[in-house]
């Protein structure tokens, strides 16, 4: 697809489930060719001889709309019958994977084995999804988050799934970040002449964006372009994920007003919910500029709403 | 499990159905530490990642109970979410794999990658599905079948699945047969100081047995051991496969006398049905023995009677 290059251009940032809800909002407000979506690949691991990227598969089944709203990951009308065999014989269970998910996992393996790019087989998987604009990996080269604890280093989805976010958390660090490179769109958008907006989704600023602005020339990139955040603590609490348990046991404050302090110098905007309208002037007399809005999404009309209206917002900067 | 040495042995070789039918039967009849039971290999092969071994898997869920009978090969209540999901995402459909089905194969893949060999992980298999005695692959090294064709080479399950054997064969080979080695638990049968017979199952000849012969000095073995095979045509015809048209194409005559002349000096002994009694006497005219009998197994009953009258029969010889 070729890109209008004298039209704006926006780049999302995305984690798990927040990310990929305000996602889907901006691509119902945004034509396809103005905006490109990157995700967290630092999650991703091979599990059962499967490659799998749960950031990414979360952004592709809720921008396919098939997402498990019940469960929060996985997709919808989902069976169990390979897990509970799998059970039966003894295999690993820590990991739950879906009849119909499987086949995705499946599909990318044997695609990544044959020798294409995480980019190429994620657009493919947009294709035969019906997703547009495509998602993108961060990079096509492993970089691994790991996260360590008072109970010794953990591979991420060992921390987030197997031990359940128990853990304590001391450090994250971001293995290969060194030699792992953004991946061709990511860094096409990064380096737009008409870019907008770095819009950094409402997802875990530990384990979600931190593994993304890890990357070589990332940080230093953002620093020159403009960069807004929707804050993922809205009153103290993440409403999923161990966001705020993380903030606790690193000591920075729990609330919105800590996560702006966190990316800092980083940020031109930052998004908060009413419920936290007070820290509005604060972050403001630092020189963020604040959007104070119901950040909540719970309908996909609430998607739209909020991406519409940070899009407007970012005009207004 | 230690073996009582101065018991009686016996060593089935077995294909996919047939094979597994009356392996099942045997298994009720023998106590477990007299029988050993080698599946071909020849038929394995690498799909979407994982590594299927269609006649293992076929004993496996035979002597388990818990094959599907409808079908004729996988398991029982099985569902297809995977596959159908695949297909929507543009994998690959020709073989069917189901939901439950697809567990197995995934560990196996997963411990074969950790470093088991294929016996290790088959009898792995058989203590998860409370299957006595263990079903054993007739070697841990790759073995292929290829199948020759007027259409060209075909690797086995192209030919057997995808092509459904349309292709006309021209002959078989086997691939790596020259540095392959009979499985650990197969060669000790094979040299048991008491075997009573090694049972060559109602198997196709060609692609069943074929390959399990075409091992390193197992027909050398096999030719100073006592050998009885039991006919997969019946009336001229293959009840399941293409062993009749495999037959006609390679100018073998299609009835059971062809099979018993295609395995020539080998035989000590031949079971043929009722229907093909009058084979009988030009058979024994030719030194095999012969044990005509209903052989054509519905039920249960009928695996265990016919196992029954075959175990009789060969301590008779």
């Amino acid at each position: 697809m070729e890109q209008q290059v004298n039209s704006p251009h926006y780049l999302a940032l995305s984690g798990g489930v927040g990310g990929a809800k305000l996602t889907l909002g901006l691509s119902h407000v945004l034509p396809a060719e103005q905006l490109t979506i990157v995700a967290n690949t630092g999650d991703d691991f091979e599990h059962l001889g499967l490659t799998i990227c749960p950031d990414i598969d979360t952004l592709l089944y809720t921008l396919a709309g098939i997402n498990n709203t019940a469960l929060g990951w996985g997709r919808q009308d989902e069976s169990w019958h390979f897990m509970e065999t799998l059970k039966a014989l003894g295999g690993e269970t820590w990991f739950q994977l879906g009849d119909r998910d499987l086949a995705l996992h499946t599909i990318r393996s044997q695609k990544l084995t044959q020798g294409g790019t995480l980019s190429q087989v994620t657009h493919f998987l947009c294709q035969q999804l019906g997703i547009s604009p495509n998602v993108n990996p961060m990079t096509d080269d492993p970089l691994k988050t790991i996260v360590k604890t008072t109970q010794g280093t953990l591979a991420f989805q060992h921390y987030f799934v197997r031990e359940q976010c128990r853990p304590v958390i001391t450090g994250v660090e971001f293995e290969g970040r060194h030699s792992a490179q953004p991946s061709a769109a990511f860094s096409s958008a990064l380096h737009h002449p008409y870019l907008k907006a770095v819009i950094i989704c409402p997802s875990n600023p530990f384990v979600s964006i931190a593994p993304i602005r890890s990357l070589p020339g990332v940080d230093k990139a953002l620093n020159t372009r403009p960069v807004i955040a929707v804050s993922p603590i809205i009153a103290g609490k993440a409403l999923k994920g161990p966001a705020d348990k993380m903030m606790r046991e690193l000591k920075i404050p729990c609330t919105a007003l800590g996560v702006c302090e966190y990316y800092g110098s980083l940020l031109n905007g930052f998004v908060l919910d009413e419920a936290d309208a007070h820290y509005s002037q604060e972050i403001e007399a630092h020189g963020v500029r604040t959007l104070t809005t119901q950040t909540v999404m719970k309908t996909l009309d609430d998607r739209i709403r909020l991406a519409e209206e940070i899009v407007t917002w970012i005009n207004t900067l």
